[in-house]
C-alpha cells in the first residue's frame, strides 16, 4: 500500500490520469498519425503541470475543526496535505483530468479522513453537521460524472471521507450464498477474499480494479458480466448505512418481500447522500466451473442488436453478451489490443461468454448459438472473445495519451427500449458530430451495447474529437447537447455511471418534479443540514 | 356483468366469502366428521346473518360531498346505497368474513366511486383533500390484510375509489415485449387481452381470478409461477400514478437505469397510500410453446427444501417449483383436489413445471431433474403436478365450510434465508399450536414452500383450529403472536400479502423507525392532508 508522507494510504490511481501508476500507453506511430491528421491537434497544443507544480486551494479546516475530527479517527487517519488531498480533489472524468492538469489554483477537499468503524462514521456525521462541513463519501475514486467534486454548498469545508479501511468480508455464507462486505473492498480485494472461499461474485465493470463495493452500491453500478449475473443492485441483499439520524439496517434476511416499498432501492444510487454505505450483503456465487466462448459477426448493427434481443427476452443464459457498432468494429476498438491497427473486419463485432456448471454453460452455449445463427450472425470462434476479456479493463487507458495529443477524448452511456435504439444512437452520433463540427473538429464516435434486458438495452458510447481552446468548457457544451438529446429522445440520462454533479441538471427531465421532490424529502429526513455530498443527484 | 340496483357493477366476489358466488364448496361426510371431532366443533356453535339483514352503518357523506364527487364522476358511478358499499366494506381475510357475518353494524365505506379517467381521478383528490375525507382505492377485493378496511382516521367519511373502469390494453409493443395495462383488469381479464395477440403476463397468484393490475402492484404481489416469470414487482417497468400532488409517471423507456434510487420500487407496495396507480407498464413474454410437468416426493421436508435451494441457486430455470410439508401433503392439500381424504402418501411431495420454447422446456426439465434426483427426490410423474395445476385457484374455496363449521382458518406467509427455514418454520407452528391450546383447541399447521430465491425462500402457512368465543379477537390474539414470532425469528412480517391495517403495527420492527420516518416524509410530500388509504401501512 502506498502511503503519503503523513501515513495516509493514497488512492492506487495515477492523480491526473486513469489506472496504475506503473503503467504507461503509448500511441503507436501510425495511431498518432491518425489523430493528428484527422484532428488537427499535436501534442504541442497541450500543456500540463507536474505534480510538484499542482497548486491546491489552502485547507479551509480550521483548528477546531481538525481537533473535532481527529477526536474521532485519532490524528493518524485525518491530513490536510495537499499529498493526499490532491489524489481525491475528483474522479476520472476527462474534464477532471483536464482539470488536475490545470496550473491555476485547483479545488480540492479540506481534509481526508479515513474512520474505521460504524460509530466513527457515526460520530463524523455529528462533528460535521455541528461544524458546518460537507463531507464527500470516498470509494475508489472511479467517478466520471463529478460524484467527487469537492463542493461546499453552504458550508465553510468539505472533507473527504476515505472508507478504505472498511475492507473486511464481514461474513460468507455457503448455504445462504450471500457475504457481507466492507463498503472499501475494491472489486479485486472482495473477490480475492471471495475466491479463497470457493465463491465470487461477479461484478466487472469497467472500473473493476479501483472501484469498490460502497461505490458500486451507490452508484447502481453495472458490470459487464450483468447479463449472466445482473446489475450490481439486483445482487444486493442488504445494506448497511450511516446517515446524520443513526445507523441504518436496510434487507431482513428474507430477498425479497411485500412489507411495504424496497427501501433498498432507495439507497442504491443514492450516491452518498442519504448516507454513507459501510457494508453490502450481495448474493454471491460458487466459482465456476465451465467457461465457453464465441465471438461473431453480424452484417451490421441493427441486425446484431436484434440477436442479442431475441437471446435476452428468451432467457438463453448467456454471462456476457456484447456487440460493437461498425465504427467500433473497424478501429478495433472492440477488444482493445489491436486499437487503430489495419486488421480491420467489416460489420460488428459480438462478444458472447458463458460461465457456470459444465452441462449449464453447455446448454447456454447451444442455446444462445442457435439464437445468433438464425439471427445472421457468423461465428468467429472463441480467441476474438478471450482476447476481449484480456483486455476488457484496458480501454481507459488509452484516453490519456490521446488527452495529451490534443484530442478530447470522453464515454457516456445510456438506455432505452429496443425498439428506440437505433433511433437514439443515430440522434446521440448526431449531435456529437454537429457539436464537434461547431468547434471546427471532426469526431469519431463509437458505439457499442454492453447490457442487455427483455425490454431494452443500454448503449455505450465512445468520442474522439478536437481540443479547441478551453476544452473543459468545451466537452460541457458539447455534453450538454448530448444530455438534451437523451432526454428528448428516450434515453436516460445515465444508465450505469450515474448522475453526481455533471448530470444533476437533468433530473428533473428524467423523474419529474414530484420525483424530485420525492428525493429532497428523503434527504431532508436522513440528512437535515444537508451535509452529505452537496450539489450532487438532487437538483 | 352483474350491477346493483344502482346500476354500478359489483364486485365478482361472494360478499361474506371467497370467490365464485356460483360455486359452492361443501365438506365430504369424512371430512366434516374429522374436523368435528378433531376441533370439537359444530355448525351449530357458528351464527350468520343473512345478506338482507346486514345493517350497514349509515353513509355520513353529505349532500355537499356527494354533490361535488357527482360533479367529477357523474351520478351513475357514485352510489351510497348499501348494495354498492357493501361488497367494498373489507377484503377476504379470515377476520373481513368473520365480521360480514355480524348481526351487528358493520362498517363500510361511505360511498363507493368509479372514476374512468386519470383526470377524474385527479379530480376526486382534489374534491377529497378539501372536503377532508379518507380514500380507499379498491382493485379486485382480495386483500387478506385488512388493506380495504374503510378507516377514516381524522376525516369524516371514507370512499371506496373503485378502478374496475381503467380495463384496457392501453399498448402492447412485441419488439420491447411489454403492455401497459389498467390498474383495474383482473387477472384473466389482462390475460385474455394479451393472449389475444400471442402473449402472457404469467402472473398467477391465488387471487389472479379476483385481483387486479392495480393491486398487484401496490401490494408487491407475487404469483405461482414466480421462479420462472418473477415477483410481480419483477415485471413492473412503469407505474403511471396519480397523487393528490398530480399524476406522476415513473419509469423511462429503458428498463434500469443509475440515475438515482428506483422510484419505481418506492411505488411498488405502497398500498394506495401515496398515490392512486392508474396504469402498469409490464413485461410480458410470447406464449410458450411447450410445457413439462413433473412432481417429486422428498422424504422430509428439509430434504425437499435443499433441493429446490439448489435448483435456484444453480439457475436451472423452473417455471414453477413448490414444496409442501409432511401434513400438507398427507392431507392431500398440496393439490386441493382430494382435500382430507385417505389417499395419503408420505413424505413431502414437490412441484415442477417447466415452460417456453420446446428445447429450453426441455433442457430446464432435464437440468431440474438432475437436481431433485441428486438431491433425494423420487419422480411421481406427471400427473400430479397437472392436478396441482388443474385446483390452483380452489385452495381458498376449502376456507368457508370450515369457518361455517366452527373451525377458524387463515393463511399466513412469511419469507427467510434459507439456512432459517427450519427453525423458523418450527417457531411459528410451536407458536400457532401454543395460542390454539390456549383456547383449548387442537391446531393442523400446514406449510409449503411455493417462491423460491438464491438467498432465501418464502414459507406459506395454513392454520386450522376451532372457533372459541368471539372468534375475529381470538384470531388477533393468535396472529399478534405469531407476527412477534416472525419478527423476532428472522422473518418478514409479509412475504406476498402486504401490510395493510392487519400488519402495520409491526412495520416500525419490520423496517427501523428510520425507515418508517422515511415513508412518513414520501407521504407526507405526495399526500400532505393524508387522505390515502389511512391506517394502514405505516404505523
Amino acid at each position: 500500500m502506498t502511503t503519503s508522507q503523513q501515513g495516509l494510504p493514497i488512492p492506487p490511481m495515477k492523480w491526473d490520469a486513469w489506472g496504475d501508476p506503473a503503467r504507461t500507453t503509448e500511441l503507436s506511430a501510425s495511431q498518432l498519425s491518425m489523430v493528428n491528421d484527422l484532428l488537427k491537434v499535436s501534442a504541442a497544443d497541450v500543456s500540463a503541470v507536474a505534480r510538484e507544480d499542482v497548486r491546491l486551494r489552502p485547507s479551509s479546516l480550521t483548528d477546531d475543526d481538525r481537533a473535532a475530527l481527529e477526536a474521532v479517527v485519532g490524528s493518524a487517519y485525518l491530513s490536510t496535505a495537499d499529498a493526499d488531498r490532491l489524489p481525491r480533489a475528483g474522479g476520472k472524468s476527462t474534464p477532471d483530468l483536464l482539470r488536475r492538469k490545470s496550473a491555476d489554483e485547483q479545488d480540492a477537499p479540506d481534509a481526508v479522513v479515513l474512520p474505521g468503524t460504524d460509530e466513527e462514521v457515526v460520530a463524523l456525521l455529528n462533528v460535521c453537521t455541528e461544524r458546518e462541513i460537507a463531507i464527500v463519501p470516498f470509494g475508489g475514486g472511479t467517478s466520471v460524472v463529478g460524484g467527487l467534486d469537492p463542493v461546499r454548498g453552504s458550508f465553510h469545508a468539505v472533507i473527504s471521507l476515505d472508507l478504505r479501511r472498511f475492507d473486511q468480508l464481514e461474513e460468507l455464507d455457503e448455504v445462504n450464498q450471500w457475504a457481507v462486505l466492507g463498503a472499501g473492498l475494491t472489486g479485486p480485494a472482495a473477490e480475492e477474499l471471495l475466491s479463497a472461499q470457493g465463491f465470487e461474485l461477479g461484478h466487472y465493470p469497467q472500473s473493476f480494479r479501483y472501484a469498490t463495493i460502497g461505490g458500486f452500491a451507490a452508484t447502481r453500478s453495472s458490470g459487464q458480466d450483468s447479463a449472466g449475473y445482473g446489475r450490481f443492485d439486483e445482487m444486493v441483499r442488504g445494506l448497511r448505512i450511516v446517515t446524520p439520524r443513526g445507523v441504518l439496517e436496510v434487507g431482513r434476511p428474507g430477498p425479497k418481500n411485500a412489507a411495504g416499498p424496497d427501501l433498498r432501492q432507495l439507497f442504491l444510487g443514492s450516491e452518498g447522500l442519504f448516507g454513507v454505505i459501510t457494508a453490502v450483503r450481495l448474493r454471491v456465487h460458487p466459482l465456476p466451473k465451465a467457461k465457453a466462448y464465441e465471438a461473431w459477426q453480424f452484417p451490421d448493427f441493427a441486425t446484431g442488436a436484434s440477436a442479442l434481443r431475441a437471446a435476452e427476452q428468451l432467457g438463453t443464459g448467456a454471462t456476457v453478451l456484447r456487440l460493437s457498432d461498425e465504427v467500433e468494429t473497424a478501429l478495433n476498438l472492440a477488444t482493445v489490443a489491436d486499437a487503430g491497427d489495419q486488421q480491420q473486419q467489416g460489420g460488428c463485432l459480438s462478444i458472447t461468454v458463458f460461465e457456470g456448471e459444465p452441462e449449464l454453460v453447455a446448454e447456454r452455449h447451444s442455446a444462445t448459438r442457435a439464437v445468433m445463427i438464425a439471427h445472421g450472425g457468423t461465428s468467429l470462434g472463441a480467441d476474438k472473445a478471450k482476447q476481449w476479456e484480456a483486455h476488457r479493463y484496458d480501454g481507459p487507458y488509452l484516453r490519456d495519451p490521446l488527452l495529451a495529443n490534443g484530442a478530447l477524448v470522453e464515454t457516456l452511456e445510456t438506455v432505452t427500449s429496443w425498439s428506440n435504439a437505433a433511433a437514439l444512437k443515430q440522434a446521440v452520433t448526431e449531435t456529437i458530430q454537429a457539436k464537434f463540427a461547431a468547434y471546427d473538429s471532426l469526431s469519431l464516435v463509437l458505439c457499442h451495447i454492453s447490457h442487455v434486458y427483455d425490454t431494452g438495452t443500454a448503449l455505450y458510447f465512445t468520442v474522439i474529437g478536437a481540443q479547441r481552446g478551453d476544452a473543459i468548457a468545451q466537452w460541457q457544451d458539447i455534453k450538454a447537447a448530448i444530455n438534451d438529446t437523451l432526454m428528448s429522445h428516450g434515453g436516460s440520462i445515465t444508465h450505469h455511471h450515474a448522475v453526481g454533479a455533471d448530470h444533476r441538471n437533468w433530473m428533473t427531465d428524467e423523474i419529474g418534479e414530484i420525483g424530485v421532490d420525492i428525493l429532497r424529502a428523503v434527504k431532508a429526513t436522513l440528512d437535515p443540514a444537508g451535509i452529505l455530498n452537496p450539489g450532487k443527484l438532487i437538483p
